[in-house]
């Protein structure tokens, strides 16, 4: 694999050509100018990324990183550590959340475990643990700055990976009890916003314990003092392996012009992450469900996206991408199966030509 | 068929029992409580409505009903009528965005000619024609009432046809140039709101076509005063036989206890005008896509639905229905196949065991 910076810098933008011939194509279909609304910027923004004005998505992959998080210690979450090695398997069995609505959507799910506590097993799992969970980030850096790039590289090989089997659209999730912690701390790391602002209950906190997180997290940034202006840093000291490994596949998806699917805060984290690092993948995103948790609306602003769905989840793991899939889908079927103004004889006046068939 | 009022008055609400044995089930799955949020709703509605925890949905229908307005006279739409013809065909030949749309998510077109001024015939069609068109709302009433009633009757009918076919779950759609006008009409007659709050651009008109379709709308209602108490007088002063036959597909619907969907503006205000004949429909209708008309928020406000997607989507015809049968089924998928607590092993401690699969 080519090395980080080099990568970073062989993102190119979307291909403002392509763009506009799709929205030509738009334009000339069928229905009121720009009704099909946010559809049609998704057919757009996709031959912005493709470079073609058709965009079939046969092939649709999840990558869901699964890692652990050293300042669960401190009691943020609700849930025992033990959990992300259980779901991790349950997810690669298929009866997790995201593992019911892959199937549904009819997409692959790829499962890696980046830095599970544990030393797990099982048929499918891909196994790139950099280490067993990072560091306490209340006590110090969740992980070298070393570990941080590995991360992202993980992250970029499942993409070239995922690029060789010829996967057309990609989705982010994650496993890793804690996590809306590190994503908290890397939304107020960047944004300089206050805990109140930004974190969450997660995945159900009492009022106490929602306290504490904040607490825990505010002493995390005072400990650390991340340097917003080194994205690399910030991983290091408040992220997770989790949230390294989804920068590195939205990263290496912009350099290999794949569009992919941000899930919810913690994937969200992870792109603007990747953003700080190149602005330029902002292109190749796509927002995909308004996650019920306070940070999400907060990471949309800072990454100028807005998502699709609005169904208040906060599950994680990539449900909301398995949901979106089928959205992506339908805006390149209406680009590519609708009749244009003069297929539809709407201004030829051949009406009666259409009622003979 | 049965009276309309019959059939009014056999309406049951959901079943609440069913909702409960539904949110026991969902309360069981492996993920924190509550986490897949307006999904777990909607699987606790369909549930309500049914009477069954499972329900799959392999026999979609998306029913649209076209029309014309006699208003558009008054030059309220920026189309010529004749669009509404040439459009319903093009929807049978499945080339319209509902055409394409409905196709990808696996659902049946039903169109039905419910009042196109034309003679029109093409195969698949079904004709129910009431009459060409309705009157000048602008200058009397659309039609009489004992044409309000029959276009809701044929509603009633269609649903009843597709519950013979063995359908599980019906989207509703339109095509009638004019009739965000009619809509808009019903909406301001129900909440007596004022037409700068209510009246959209409909399909791209301009600043001054938008006064004066303000104006045209507001001249309807003073002159027909519509009584507010009396639905079908509404729909017979300031409706169209679209909205009448859609009122009926979900009055139908929710006779039949069959899950139904609103799509945007149109359908949305034939749902409202439903619920006003019977508050009990509501427990059966799924609010699909946020319009980007202004009343539709008025129309959730007031039927106290939300809608699942945030797309801007503002072209009718049943589009964003088409879009949401997917959600519908990932909710169904969820319930159906997420694995509970103990089958996840996470309260047994059963790590080992799952790793061995």
């Amino acid at each position: 694999m080519l090395e980080l910076n080099i990568i970073l810098d062989g993102i190119k933008g979307a291909d403002e050509e392509s763009k506009v011939k799709a929205k030509n194509k738009l334009d000339n279909l069928a229905k009121p100018l720009g009704s099909l609304g946010y559809l049609e910027e998704i057919a757009i923004k996709l031959s912005g990324i493709t470079g073609k004005i058709h965009n079939p998505m046969k092939k649709k992959q999840i990558i869901v990183m699964c890692s652990d998080n050293g300042v669960v210690e401190e009691g943020v979450s609700c849930c025992p550590q033990k959990i992300t090695a259980i779901q991790t398997i349950n997810m690669i069995r298929g009866i997790t959340g995201v593992g019911v609505l892959a199937r549904h959507a009819g997409a692959e799910l790829k499962v890696v475990d980046i830095g599970i506590n544990d030393d797990i097993d099982y048929p499918g799992l891909i196994k790139r643990k950099i280490r067993k969970g990072t560091w306490n980030i209340s006590k110090g850096p969740a992980m070298t700055r070393e570990e941080a790039i590995r991360s992202i590289e993980i992250g970029i090989e499942m993409i070239e990976e995922a690029v060789k089997e010829g996967i057309q659209v990609v989705g982010t999730g994650e496993m890793g009890i804690g996590n809306t912690s590190t994503s908290s701390a890397i939304i107020m790391a960047f944004t300089g916003m206050d805990a109140d602002l930004v974190v969450g209950k997660g995945a159900g906190l009492t009022e106490e314990a929602y306290e504490n997180k904040k607490r825990v997290i505010k002493k995390a940034l005072e400990i650390n003092k991340p340097d917003r202006n080194d994205p690399i840093d910030v991983l290091a000291k408040v992220g997770g392996f989790d949230i390294g490994g989804m920068a590195g596949c939205f990263i290496g998806a912009a350099y290999h012009r794949l569009p992919i699917l941000i899930d919810g805060l913690i994937s969200g984290a992870a792109a603007l992450l990747a953003y700080r690092l190149n602005p330029l993948v902002r292109d190749y995103m796509f927002a995909t469900h308004c996650s019920a948790e306070p940070g999400y609306k907060i990471l949309m602003e800072e990454l100028k996206l807005r998502p699709m769905l609005n169904l208040d989840m906060r599950l994680g793991e990539g449900s909301g991408c398995a949901i979106s899939f089928n959205i992506l889908e339908a805006a390149d079927e209406i680009i590519t199966k609708m009749a244009t103004f003069d297929e539809a004889s709407i201004f030829n006046d051949f009406l009666i030509d259409i009622r003979q068939g």
